[in-house]
This record gives C-alpha cells, structure tokens and sequence, in this order.
C-alpha cells in the first residue's frame, strides 16, 4: 500500500502536463496535419531556437569536469553567472552563495514550499494563480493554498487590499499562513505589477509576518510599456527584503524547458541552509550547468538574446491580441509572459464551473484547441483561459480561428 | 521559522558530501601537492575518462527537441535504452514503462521510501549500510532505518536470518516496517551477494509481507570471481518480484556522478504511479537525457567500455589490496563496488565509536587521508573504514602508506 503522500499526489496529476502530452502527440501543421491539435495551452517560448541552437553549439562537448560530482546545490561558476544576470534586473546585488539551483522551477517552488511550511499550514496565492501551484507549492509539501480572488472588472489586477483580507480571515480562523505566492508578470494574466502595488502587497505581508515566494520566473520575458519591477528590488521589499523568496529559471527567458533548471534566491540563513538540504533530493545534471553557464559568459550576446527575444514575444502578442479582437473575443491586456488572458463567457452553457468544463471539451475535442480553463487558475468567475502565444503565428492564428468558430456557433 | 521536514534535515548534514568537498578543495598531487588531501571517501570511477570523453563528444551539440518538454519521468528513448542495457543484467526483460528517471539515485531512493513509507515507518537495512541511506531513505519520507547487525567473523556477510530476526522484532515492537533495502554489489563491504542468499533473503521479506528496495547501482562493476546476480532475476525474486524495485543509475558503472541520472524499476502499478508523480519534484535535464541515450545507443561500444572499466577495477582493487596487505592492514575481500571495507580496529585508542572518531580525526586531520569510518555506514563495530580505489593508482598507494604510517605511530 502506498504512504499517504503519494496518494494524495496520484490523485492529483497535473492537468498542464496531461494536456500537454495529449496536444503534442497529434500536433497541427498547416499543410501535413491541418486536423491536428493547436496546442495553446503550454507556456512555452518556441520563438528563439535559431538564437540558441549556434550558442549552444559552442559550449562543446562535456568535459571530464562537467561530469563530476559538483556541490549539490549548483556549481559555483553557474551560481556565479546567474547573480551576475538576475543583479541588475532585480536591482539589488545578489550573492551567489545565496542562490540554489535544482532540478527546474517546480523543485525550487516545493524546496521553499516544503521549507516554509509543516503539512496543513497555508500559502496564499492571488488568483487566478499559477494552475501548477497546487502541485508544486502543496504537492509534496503538504501545506495548502488559499486563494486570494481578485476581481474580473479589473482584469484581475493585483490588489493588495484583498490579500490584506485574505490574509486577516485565514488567522481569524485559526488557519496558520506561512507564505505569499506571486507571479511577476503574473501567470496567466500577463500583468507587471506596478512598484507602488507590489510595495503594499509586501506591507501587507510584513503585517501578517509572513514570507514572500516572489515567482519572477518571465522577469526578462516584459514587453509592454511598464518597466518590470522585481519584488526583490530593495525599494519594494524594503524592511520585509529577507523575507521575500526569489524563483527563477531557465525554461522561459531563454526557451529551454527541458534542461529543468530553477533556481531559488534567499537572505535567509535557516533558508537557505534549508533549500541546500533539499537540493540534495533535485540536483541538476553539471553537464547542463556547464552548457548554461557557457551560454550567459558572453554578457553581450545575453543582452541581444533578450531584447530579441522580447521584441518577438511582443510582436506574437501583439498579432495574437489583434486576431483575437477580430474574433470578438475579449482578453485582459498583457505586459509580458507567454499567455493571454481569454474571455469566453459569453460561449458558457451555464455560468458555472461545470458549464466552463463543458465549454473546455468542446474546445479540446472538437475544435481540438488545447486552451487552458480558468478552474486550474483557481479563476473565481469562470469562462475564462489562457491562450499561450509564444510558438509560430500561423499555429497562434489557426488556434484562434478555430476559437472564434467555436464562440461563433450556435450549441 | 522552518518547517520540521526543513529542521530535520539541516540537522543531518550527509557527512559523504562535506568530507569530500573538504578534501577536494586541496587535493594531493604527486609532484604539485604532495602534501594534499588524499581523498579515498568517495566513491567515483575515475578510470574511464579517456573511454568516455570521445563517445560523449561523438554525441554532439543539442537538438531543438533536446530542450524542450519531456516526460518527467524520463524520455522514452532513454528509458527504451536503459531497459535494453539492464534486462540481460537483471536476466528478466525490462518494459521500458517500468522504468523512471529522476535526478540521481539519490532521488530515487527517496522517492521509493516516500512512495511507500509514511513518516515513522521503518526500512530495514543490513549494516554496515550505505551511509547515504540515512539522507536518501529517510531524509525527506521521514521513514527510519532499523540496522540489522551483520556479523564481523564472516566479513559482514549478508545474513537472511539475521535479516528475519530483526523483522520479526522491530513487528513484535509495534513498528511498521515497510521494506527492506539492500545494496548489490553491497556498498561499503563490495560483496557479490550469492544466488541462494539473496532468495532466502527475499523470502525472508516475502514472510514479514515487506518490499525491497534492490540498489544495484553498482551491477556492472563487479570483477572478482563469482557471477553478479541480481534481485530482480526473477530465479531470485520468484514470487515477490512485484515487491522489489531496482535502483540502478549512471554514476558508478558508467562513471558519470555529476550527470545525477537515476532509475527506478518497479512492476507495482501503484508505486510506479507514485514514483512517476513524484518525478515531477526531480526531473532530469533533456539535454543530459539526450547524451546518454547516444552513449548507449553502440551496444558494441557498451560491451567493450563495461569490459574494459571492470578490467581496470578489478586491476585498481588487487593493486590497492597488495598495498593494504603490505602495511598490514587487514580487509573484507571484495568482488564489485568501488571500495574496500578495512580493519583499523588494532589503532583504536578505545574499542568505541568515540574511539573510532578520534582515530577517524587523526587520519583525516593528520594523515590528510579521506577515508569514511564504520560509524556513517552503522557498522556493528567500530574501527572499520571504507576506502575507495576508483582513481589513479599512485594516489591510492600514497593514501595506503599514509594509513599504513598511522597503523604504525605509537600515540
């Protein structure tokens, strides 16, 4: 018989990645498979590999030093390379000694996570939040999340007044909350939050003594006009900065999903000391860590990568938001990320929870578009998806033809 | 303040990791640093390289779908190639979909303790055990080890009735015992357990109704005379075999630590579901998965490197015995494994574990030798330490006369 541990995860598979697999075993191709699934539904950055593959090519091969045992919680030359890439953008000096690097964003999510919490203790998540949270935060760990419901009639914008009153009715109840979860540029709805809201929203946390898992997992994937602002930037952690826990990784900004490296930032000792015990259990292959730390040693190239890279994730936005408005379907306006925030309530059969799941099948099986539901984001109104845009835009373009089919037709 | 899992573990530093870390920040060289740490803790193959180095260049750059999302418990060409490579050792056929891959084996014994264990239940290990168990077994499931004493007059023999009455106790005590691990080759001693040993050990574990953990890392590393059998030959595991579940990974037979590649193998549909959920916390770069699907894909090649690596050891460990010998240092013959499990207890200055630290201080102190003492593996007596052979032979000889001197120092 199995613990209860992997019971509990057996019965909870993540919805992203069974989606995932099934879209991309039959995927649409304009002329060979033009019946195939449009997958929409992974965050993936498919806009970049032309910049990489050269890159990546004169790494090399390994070396007799890339495949021995390394400190278990990243090599000091890759800990090294990324501070000297996350400093200027979290605008704060980073010690390399306090960065952690394991086996993807996940394992660093459940590392602060399983650090954080005893089982049953909570994090509060703003929703619609991260749908992988519920496993990557709860899934090993065992605390649970508490979702702060922002509101539709803001596009659900950041409000830390809600947090605030989440936060207070979950002591109130006796609920001990260790943690706040916030994506930034938030997943799935593409906002930068803006310094002023991100400053309260750590007051609010400093008020209720609680610690901050800061996910800037796309903080160099920003295309609007905001500036991005980390929640690291001592002018918004201020007093609460050794508080407030960072992610990030490799899968976004740099296109590289596979290679599963995330790292995590702390100033906390106990932390850290913590994150580096659980690292043991989720290394990454120093091979890998080799390779990437050959692909940030050139900080010129780093610069151009990124703002290419920016610039065509803006264009895909753009061009994906403007078929979108030519189907008539609505969506929250992005500032960065891979995703758009799609409204299809006006398709629901009912404006239920069990109408949105009815519309999502019609959307996967008929029109064989893999959109994510609101449900997995925790959403509290439901008839809203994530539509992800960054892959080729004649995919993006099909993908939306056949959602505004779908909005189109009478059921 | 940390969560309990986290205290835990920052309590219970893994003294493998520090002790080589520390000796390898300043390592003996014969003509550099004569004076340098000789370090024979760790147990790495560091006789392959010239072997590996042209095949893992022979591999390439990445591909595109090198980086990019794979299953998390293991592509399905690395598992198609794993599968072929450990079928004729484990002499039963291997179904690929039995197989996960997680971040080193490391990862893997803790997802089978997590996967069957809940905290406070126990595993039972023959000891002197691999000190890692504590960490990988029982670090993050929160399961105990319960040692079961193997007898110093048979050279620490693996011993089923010893096995059964520790069983039979730890039930008789009210604790849940939920498996038993073992190593084979056994790690620190470099036994090749017998073909009716390990039966009557597993019906052993078939009578209390307990899984076994079967870590065969070290499967092809075998060169003394009697013929590797594996726990999974179903002539052993008869009717248990669907309670026993291989470890095997590419750090020591293929000597590729750094990689952090581990494998699972499991027939129990629910343990398979659990470990491929926990997966999820631990997945392996695709880049690195991608490498060594090409290193296997020549099984000409595979043939000859396993050959030529087992010739090397089995040379590595007769040179390193003569020498032990020589300085009257007495020792378990070994048949596999990269180590010798050596006698020190005439040097102890009491026949106790503070006795054997003290002497353990001197050696690594003093000596400048990193050998790791009988305590970490839960040895029933002191004085025992474990030497590893697997580097050049000049090094090895330096530690042995190192040794041999303290053997020799009135104190």
């Amino acid at each position: 018989m199995l613990s209860r541990t992997a019971r509990r995860l057996v019965a909870d598979v993540p919805a992203i990645a069974a989606a995932h697999f099934e879209a991309e075993a039959d995927p649409y191709h304009a002329t060979d498979n033009p019946g195939g699934h449009v997958n929409l539904g992974t965050a993936d950055n498919r806009l970049v590999w032309d910049l990489l593959a050269p890159r990546l090519a004169h790494a090399g091969p390994p070396r007799a030093s890339d495949c021995q045992y390394g400190p278990l919680h990243g090599t000091p030359e890759l800990r090294a390379a990324v501070a000297a890439l996350l400093g200027p953008r979290w605008n704060t000096a980073i010690d390399p000694d306090d960065l952690v690097v394991v086996s993807g964003a996940t394992a660093a999510l459940d590392v602060l996570a399983t650090a954080l919490c005893d089982p049953g203790e909570a994090i509060v998540v703003p929703a619609p939040y991260y749908a992988a949270f519920d496993t990557d935060l709860a899934g090993r760990s065992g605390a649970r999340l508490i979702p702060a419901p922002m509101d539709e009639t803001t596009g659900y914008a950041l409000d830390p007044e809600v947090v605030g009153r989440v936060l207070k009715r979950a002591r109130g109840d006796g609920v001990a909350v260790r943690a706040l979860a916030i994506t930034s540029p938030s997943n799935p709805v593409g906002h930068v939050h803006p310094g002023p809201v991100l400053r309260e929203v750590l007051r609010v946390a400093r008020e209720h003594d609680v610690d901050v898992i800061a996910d800037e997992i796309y903080a160099h994937s920003v295309f609007g006009a905001d500036p991005f602002v980390s929640m690291l930037d001592p002018a918004v952690s201020g007093d609460h900065a050794h508080r407030v826990h960072g992610i990030w990784g490799f899968a976004k900004d740099f296109g590289l999903p596979g290679l599963k490296v995330g790292v995590l930032h702390t100033r906390d000792p106990d932390v850290r000391a913590a994150a580096r015990a659980l690292a043991y259990f989720a290394p990454v292959s120093t091979q890998t860590q080799a390779t990437l730390t050959r692909l940030l040693d050139d900080a010129l190239w780093v610069r151009d990568f990124l703002y290419e890279s920016r610039r065509r994730l803006g264009r895909s936005y753009a061009s994906a938001a403007a078929l979108l408005a030519d189907g008539g379907i609505p969506h929250v306006e992005a500032d960065g990320g891979f995703s758009i925030w799609i409204d299809l309530s006006g398709r629901l059969p009912d404006p239920t929870p069990e109408g949105e799941h009815e519309l999502w099948r019609r959307i996967f099986h008929s029109a064989r578009v893999n959109v994510l539901p609101g449900a997995v984001f925790g959403c509290p109104r439901p008839g809203w998806f994530r539509l992800c845009h960054a892959t080729d835009a004649g995919t993006v373009a099909a993908g939306v033809v056949r959602l505004a089919r779908v909005m189109g037709e009478t059921t």
